[in-house]
């Protein structure tokens, strides 16, 4: 199931890639390039920091082949039909909510401590797209006002809390991407947002 | 060959990496910096996530020498003579060539499987313009309009199809990286691009 | 007491990112990522390009933690008093210093040439505050006209050649770490700088 998860995930920060490319006029190849980078760039800093090399999408190429064509029909989508300009903020919170719970999972799985589980699941959903918007020359969605990280980080709490108390991962995993999803959402339907940094005078 | 090849590429791309520095009224210092990462970018990344470590340059200290030496000779030379400005583009595509073919070889060595060839030689080939065109604040080249990537994959496909069929690497290498750098000179030239990602409306 | 510098050294610098958080408006979390990719940026590179993996804050989470602590510190402290101009840039002057010589000798422990542990020192001092600055959207302050690097590399080279010649680590490394601080404090102050590029016409 995680893994099935895990590639649905990367088809969607792919898809949030592809529509980001278009935003800025890219061609097909860069749209591609940054739906890649998009999916794979937050699970390989994760496998890079914990020494998993060679990386997952050496390893398994069923990665590379789902972004890569979710970045296309995405393309070719847009060509033929009208894209909503929320779909990049939703496709973004679907991906922000998997790929947090697969990296906290990862993470479990090299026998690191809660916290250090709990961090690499909000890199793991954070950075692909942080990679995405520095590429794409903006600030990233992650360090500007609204809740994102913040979404991330309670689910990744709630999945380790969850797997401390012995909750079976078949029940935990689906409540921990739901949390993050739902405060993501919630947060971008009403603009709810942390206290502000005050300007340094 | 393939070393003096290597020390080539590394050399055009500090030159590449200098000039968009000077672009940027840098000091010579940032010169440098911008000079070596540009240099080194591709492969440091393709040595990490294969977990080829300690990284090429920390082994050989020839590839570091190259690209200082380069970058101080650009900056020299752009105080006395006049560069045009085609300079940094030509280059960047000099660069792209070799270190696609590089790239390709170096993984093929470690084994992994032919499309992972070509991507670690795409990545190779344009990850060290992607990270100098992010620290001098603009979009990078490759994910604009024009063909780059797409030249790098071809070389690249070149590459593992003519080595798949048996050919000599010393016929195999010369052809990929003239594959790729005909395809950018031609695209630069007549300003040739994919099509362009519709916008979300 | 390196550790004891280290971690003094990663308390600076997330303050540093904190405050560079406040000068782009960021929230609470955006400040605390910020601060610690600013705070273990240049570590973090350090390890995976020597294949020292998991990386340091993996194994050792004082370091997260003191980032973390003093960003919410610095969070706080901007909300009750005034935070000078100047602080961003001290802050960043002392981590600099504190990280060029943790880094160098985090280098001549894994056995490398002396260049190759110069080069060390001065990509763990400038490489988090060059990630702080392209996330916050800025060509990083390294590459800009003032003498940054540079004091950087002349911290690495003294401490270097110290060790070469005998000196005692509890005496080489406040030298070097001085020297650094010193450099760029003189920098600031009266606006040195290396010479520009010049522009290519």
């Amino acid at each position: 199931m995680l893994y099935v998860l895990d590639i649905f995930g990367t088809a969607v920060f792919a898809v949030s890639g592809a529509l980001a490319a278009g935003r800025k006029q890219m061609d097909l190849f860069g749209a591609v390039v940054l739906a890649v980078v998009t999916a794979v760039g937050g699970g390989t800093f994760r496998d890079l920091v914990l020494g998993a090399t060679p990386v997952f999408w050496i390893r398994d190429p069923w990665y590379l082949g789902t972004a890569t064509a979710a970045a296309l029909i995405t393309f070719g989508a847009a060509r033929i039909t009208r894209v909503p300009a929320v779909g990049l903020q939703l496709a973004d919170a679907v991906g922000l909510a998997t790929f947090t719970v697969i990296g906290t999972q990862a993470a479990l799985g090299h026998a690191v401590s809660p916290a250090v589980a709990v961090l690499m699941g909000v890199m793991t959903g954070v950075l692909g797209g942080m990679v995405r918007d520095v590429l794409a020359g903006e600030v990233p969605l992650v360090l500007r006002r609204e809740i994102y990280a913040t979404a991330s980080l309670c689910g990744a709490v709630v999945l380790v809390g969850l797997q401390a108390v012995g909750t079976a991962n078949h029940l935990a995993v689906p409540v921990a991407a739901a949390v993050t999803l739902a405060l993501r959402l919630v947060a971008l339907r009403w603009k709810l947002s942390l206290p502000i940094f005050p300007t340094p005078r």
